[in-house]
């Protein structure tokens, strides 16, 4: 890890034949600070551990001589018919993770027939990235502060054709990184305008008085689900009392997810959680999972348990760090082909027809 | 790995005693990449280890002082009395692992006095390999694509003398097979026809519009079963609903399997799923199990749990590569000395006397 | 581990991030034989494993957008307000880890506003240490096999200033400790007279007619507690009764502790018994337990499972090996960052707000 | 493993502190063979390792300041007064392991106040040793095939003073031992008459035909039980039911073993079987357990579970590997130490004391 970061690949070597294989050659091609800020999680990674142990803990049932002939993969959200349902999640800066940076993931997802979430530190302007976009994109948001100043990115999404709004909720405070920490890694500043904490005094602390000082409650919530003309999701949300209080600021999406196990380390793994805000959600609106997600089949899975769609963080954006745009398609095709696999083993022509049924209850 | 392949012995060295043996030396006979494609199994491999770690886990009663003198591990399957349990499963392509193939595979079942599956992917044509044969032959079917393309083998089944048809429920597309991917391995052009895959535009699947597409719906398999004057057994059952179905369709026998852990990675493992099976069949046809048996107790294990016979594959793929026809006699020899062993240490004289008692409920 | 051990630090370097950084570097400032008995638990270790395991066991539910605003980690306890919820445990004769020993130790605690419990076989007489301190100290107390010796104990302990006494419950006799044994560790001679055992003949044993003739039941603690006049604290209760019986005889908080797995090898995680306790006691007198708290996330599970406070040992003793009082407050600082951050992120502005809510039932 | 073995030691260095540092230096004094055989067990030594694990999962809870003053280790069984309640297990041709062979164990086992067994298979011959016994010895015995042989023994064993008989029930035949088989180990020809296998046709079973042939049932067991003029214990019984046959038919004694995991392989732990057989006993003969046993406080979590005194094996044959007869004395004394601390920190004085009470359920 110490010799300098290989180039991206211009092709896709014949070993690389999943997603795994990209989270193993990625850090190759970066820094080795940049590889434990990518890869890394909260504290002890227990979180981390635990969404990926958990989706592969869940069996499916083989089912035989179905007929599932003519059958697709595609989910429909907010609108926008997508290929399939694996949704690019939020990844800041991507620029350190491949010179085309956020351009390149898109055109990927857009190539693809999927939809993309924009982080709103992305290392190109949203404006930018927008003009240029295949397919639908989302913007990832964090309340900035203040109602007006979050107003602003609202309208900018808006302006820029953004799809929907996804506004992290479990990110109030940073986790604690030890990973990335301990690698030095520092991330760079961003473009636009952070929101401004309070000034404190030495006994204050900068968590309660600081961060939290300026965090937004349910209220805030509400206000901006009904000022922003474009669907709001909430990302971040495991308690199934919160997916309820969701519903009722008017929420139009919800994202089941530990932040990829970056925040709280300790916190249930999303396939721990995913069930009980479905059943709050009671398909009012749509529900969608991620971290963890590594293999086509889970997908699957994530649909037996009532998600929607899925978002995909660390998989792409090691395929990028890999081989840019290529890289990112690539892994994509991967992902849908697996998918349709585990989907005729089970005997499903669409993922509407999955339900519990197909996982074996152990 | 990298070395050339060792040539295979011409006799047993004292240190082979046991399945697991033969697994750890059979990679030092093959290149690598063959090896990757005979060890390994799908995706992550997770149904593959619940093979494994689930006949393991199953504990067995051994009881004192029972009267078994005279005790034997027949079992009579479709009209034929077989020395033992251990059925051969279906391997494609033996010559790949040893310069006699199936032919030495059939020679060593036959001598030991059991039954072997002959891949419909066989290296040797089916009719040289039944008239050489010293035991009985059931041959694996996969679904021709049409009913008319499938009666054709079905037919050759039946003028070469075999005793059942063996059809392949799990695999209408194949599963993921990284490992095998990653190690480069192509599997040799078949010397039969092979199915017909539609004509598909850019926007098709291969999966849905191709494979899927010339699969068998149980309308076939009802009229596969009708149609065979042999005994039809269906292979790739795990879901008690498909039991059901397969009795109805007319199936004489049920082998509950995973394809090896070759098809749908995160399938239940075969003991996870083979009560199910048992009790859906209630007895009327024979249920078979395959996946992970590396021990003559897991027959008994099997036989427990409603199995009436067990199929081997990698053990005895890895005794061919190691030792040939004399590779594949000795390693049936060890199973059939641990499963008396294990009859006699649990008090059962007869492989009919075993059921759920023998097992300790945990 | 042969080479020397280096000198303790006197800066934190930037990689030390968390209590699991200095468990990592203390051995390389100390030597093999004390690391061992600092490290090592007794016997194989397993309620040493146990507790760490049960903290990271514990998952907490992130609660999103909840109204934390000027929060804080404040507790009370025995009278002094404490600004976290972090007790320094005892652990002996600290100058074999630093020079400046419990010194160190104690300006740490004071300085980030905790309490601390000396350690009745502390390098430093327990004066001189209490003229010096910043922070509330608590005296651990070891049975001193009569009454009248024990006495003495509590009489300086209260002219000292102590704010409470901590009568060790678990460790009449000495942990089977094998690690330090191996490393043919020797504890120090203690300044301070210990309890004469009785003199034994040869068929007598030195545990039965030795140790446990010597040690105190609970008519002396209820003795001692009416003796004393300062709150008294029954550290290494487990069991229910036991809790049940410290109450009767007057306690005035019990510590719930398996003594860091160095006492009985097997005992249950102190997070196993933490409930059975809390339940016992009813909220009549304050619970803390220790035993594996690495993380400030753990302080907050404690409090969740009922635990008013919790103690540290190991981690701390650790970071008086590395950076001398620096390392402690520098540890104090990490672990009630992490806390506030964990509070943050599950919606608790204060501890007393958390319950068993606070944690997934799985 | 490969260089010539170590002499024994004269003695004991300081850090052979408990039972594991004997398991792991006895290797260096044995040949590689020897060692596999005597620390290998049957197949895959899954039962082996359970045996290990399941002792180690049971938690005993602490109690505090109980009056434990004046408590002893003592056990009575079939008449004798015995220091402890570590029974040495019957080990066979222990000149293998050290020249003193069973003359030291005994040596040992007299010294330390306790009893042992002495293998049918000793190496030498059983009234030798027991004119120099300094403690009461049990003759361990196998079925000789018929009753007029196998009476034979059990008058030898009278003759010489035994005080009582252990009549193997679990290897009629032999396990299947795969890691003394790779190793090449054989076992040297007994000095005794070995039961004569009937002829076999070359059709026939040397289990079901042979071994089992000229094994006893029931009634034979009743018959030497009648026969005994000393108690009879049955070793190597698991299930209930065969427990209840096994009082049916006069036993004296019970011993709960599965022989060390080097029989049935997939058989449960001891610790597993050993409640069902103490419920079936309900109180009327003694019922005694091996395989696992490794620490001191594994006795009192027998007794705990109704066991009366516990086997080991494996432990003391490595100590006199190591050290003779003073290997085994001290291996003794460690035991019984860590014995009395168990004891003395869950508060009880005597064995009789422990029931289930003793152990936290979890």
């Amino acid at each position: 890890m110490s010799a300098a970061p290989l180039p991206p690949l211009t092709e896709i070597p014949a070993d690389l034949v999943a997603v795994e294989d990209y989270l193993r050659r990625a850090p190759l091609h970066l820094p080795a600070a940049t590889w434990a800020w990518l890869d890394g999680g909260a504290a002890d990674e227990t979180t981390l551990a635990a969404n990926l142990a958990a989706w592969r803990a869940l069996e499916l049932w083989p089912r035989a001589f179905a007929r599932v002939a003519g059958g697709h993969t595609r989910v429909e959200l907010f609108g926008d018919a997508l290929a399939h349902p694996f949704v690019l999640a939020p990844v800041a800066s991507q620029t350190l993770l491949h010179p085309d940076g956020e351009a390149a993931t898109l055109l990927a997802a857009g190539v693809m027939g999927g939809a993309a979430v924009v982080a709103s530190q992305s290392a190109v302007p949203l404006e930018i990235l927008a003009a240029r976009a295949h397919g639908p994109l989302w913007l990832q948001l964090y309340w900035q502060g203040r109602r007006d100043t979050t107003r602003i990115q609202v309208r900018r999404a808006e302006a820029a054709g953004c799809r929907a709004l996804v506004l992290t909720a479990d990110a109030p405070v940073a986790g604690v990184r030890n990973r990335a920490q301990r690698a030095g890694f520092v991330m760079p500043a961003a473009g636009g305008a952070a929101p401004v904490l309070p000034a404190l005094t030495e006994a204050q602390s900068l968590v309660f008085d600081g961060y939290m000082a300026i965090a937004p409650d349910w209220d805030d919530i509400a206000w901006l689900a009904d000022e922003s003309r474009i669907p709001l999701l909430i990302k971040g949300i495991l308690h199934p009392d919160d997916a309820r209080r969701a519903l009722d600021a008017g929420a139009a999406g919800i994202v089941v997810s530990n932040h990829g196990g970056r925040a709280l380390d300790g916190a249930p793994s999303s396939v721990a959680a995913l069930p009980g805000v479905v059943e709050a959600v009671g398909g009012r609106i749509p529900v969608l999972a991620d971290g963890g997600i590594r293999r086509g089949a889970d997908a699957l899975k994530a649909r037996a348990l009532g998600a929607d769609a899925v978002l995909i963080g660390r998989p792409y954006a090691c395929a990028l760090a890999v081989a840019g745009a290529l890289g990112v398609a690539h892994l994509l095709r991967l992902l849908r082909e697996e998918l349709e696999i585990a989907m005729a083993l089970t005997g499903h022509a669409t993922l509407a027809e999955a339900g519990m049924h197909a996982l074996r209850r152990s």
